[in-house]
């Protein structure tokens, strides 16, 4: 049995490698600088300790991390675009360091390697993962899609977007999951477990990360604070402060969205809380981490295999307190 | 067994139908437009061809045939972005009629659908494919990028746009018969002379397609005549000209690649016909040709089983005569 941490080193170590042959390098090369800038490796990591729950690491188990973690790098080129994002973890996103172009087709070519990593996998486990992957792959460009579909209305049911965060964030890490567990030779049952704990952490994640881009120490968030509410970005606070707040408070927040003064992030967190939406969106989070914790309780192994798990969710959900 | 014509029509009985969910239709609409406007269909009737080479038509063959159709739009779904092409088969592109961020992400679920399809294969066949299909995936990538590169450049060399033409062209229509072919159950020594059948065609329709761009009857190509010419696009024909041309044909070309008036093309085929770069590419054609044959020939199947690719050879070789 390995901790969290543990794993992360162990993948690591594994994926530290070149991914690409050498030529054509205009080609190949941003693709070996984009997944060599880092990144906290969740979700491959997640494979691992899917597969760790149940079992002994198997060799398939890294294959499969490999290939999630070429799927999330090919998802992240593509939405950089698409977000005309200029900075990815700090540094230079592909589109801006080389050109729209090459981006696109290392997006592309990382999605196709991510599926010779997958075929790597012994035939046993093979089709029910290419399944699961295949599905969570298309979800997650529904999700993207859905997106930028809200960013041109006006506003969106709570519904809609938690639809819509499922599909972008919280599916991948379900499925990167379950497919380790089915790679540990997981029940179906147990399998469904998991997937319903990555997904409901996902969520959770979700609400934190809102939460703390309105509410969250700057420094220790390492984002500008209240960069949604500049943006006037549709969030859980947002979608819910609407719902709720009475009829002046609507009109105040619906006439802000609208005024781009130097306090305007200042007034919305006013708001916010006189529509107690700091406290409601604890309690969200608090509800989606209990929805994860109930699926994890119900998975039919001994609570010390479990351990690992627990970490992962204190690391994403304290990372920033 | 069927003609060539007779697989055209089968297969597109079976391609005409929704390829994806109806939702998000944003993402997904956009797909099935670009899927309906047609196309030769070439690619997914070549898989079909390879089976039934060597045996009766396989459930399989069809998935593989929907798949490598999925894969080969989504690679003009791409390819029509960084052209930046209003047009394809005479209907607007995906990223004309929608939105760049559209195309993006539809071109996505396409390479990731054609991976569902390819996922209905048998599992006795499906680890060979894959590894063919992967490879040729990423070959496609390649010669884009190469594709790309080259246009920046003053001049390639013969040798490197032959390159990059297999890449970009070639091996898709070689992969595609020889995935058909091991689901026919050919022999590995088959499955080889039919890639290479296939390779050596694509070079041969590129020499082809080269040839009718700068001599062919406008009408009867169906393009605007000395197209690749005024936009000094490497050629067979140019690139073969500038290592032919004598001292002052070369001086001359090179000053015709700087110019542009009412008749750069008229001009640039008066010194092509003076280096006799017409002949020359009949004979390069030619040669390909042969070199195509000869590797059909040494197929171990009976002669009659090879009529309909010697058809396919001749629809794509005497289309526009």
């Amino acid at each position: 049995m390995h901790s969290f941490q543990e794993l992360v080193v162990k993948f690591n170590k594994g994926f530290d490698t070149n991914h690409f042959p050498s030529s054509p390098t205009s080609l190949y090369e941003p693709g070996e600088y984009f997944l060599g800038i880092g990144g906290k490796r969740i979700r491959p990591v997640l494979c691992l300790l899917g597969n760790e729950l149940f079992n002994e690491i198997h060799e398939d188990a890294f294959h499969l991390s490999n290939a999630v973690e070429l799927f999330h790098n090919f998802s992240l080129v593509h939405d950089d675009m698409m977000d005309e994002a200029s900075l990815r973890r700090g540094k230079a996103t592909v589109h801006t360091k080389y050109d729209i172009n090459t981006a696109l087709l290392v997006g592309d070519v990382m999605l196709i390697r991510a599926y010779e990593y997958l075929q790597k996998i012994q035939s046993a486990h093979l089709n029910k993962i290419l399944q699961l992957f295949n599905t969570a792959a298309k979800e997650v460009c529904e999700g993207q899609q859905l997106d930028m579909d809200y960013s041109k209305k006006d506003m969106v049911t709570m519904e809609d977007y938690i639809h819509m965060i499922t599909l972008k964030t919280s599916v991948l890490l379900a499925a990167s999951l379950e497919m380790g567990a089915i790679v540990g030779g997981a029940s179906t049952a147990n399998c469904k477990h998991l997937y319903e704990f990555g997904k409901n952490i996902g969520i959770a994640f979700q609400v934190q990360d809102d939460y703390l881009d309105a509410f969250g120490d700057a420094a220790l968030f390492g984002k500008e604070a209240g960069g949604d509410i500049k943006q006037n970005k549709k969030t859980f606070l947002l979608i819910h402060a609407l719902e709720v707040a009475n009829q002046d408070q609507k009109l105040a927040l619906t006439a802000l969205l609208k005024y781009n003064g130097a306090d305007k992030v200042e007034k919305v967190l006013e708001l916010f809380k006189a529509c107690c939406i700091d406290t409601w969106a604890e309690s969200l989070k608090a509800k989606y981490l209990h929805k994860a914790f109930e699926h994890l309780e119900s998975i039919a192994v001994t609570s010390d295999r479990k351990k690992p798990l627990i970490e992962l969710a204190n690391y994403l959900m304290n990372r920033n307190q």
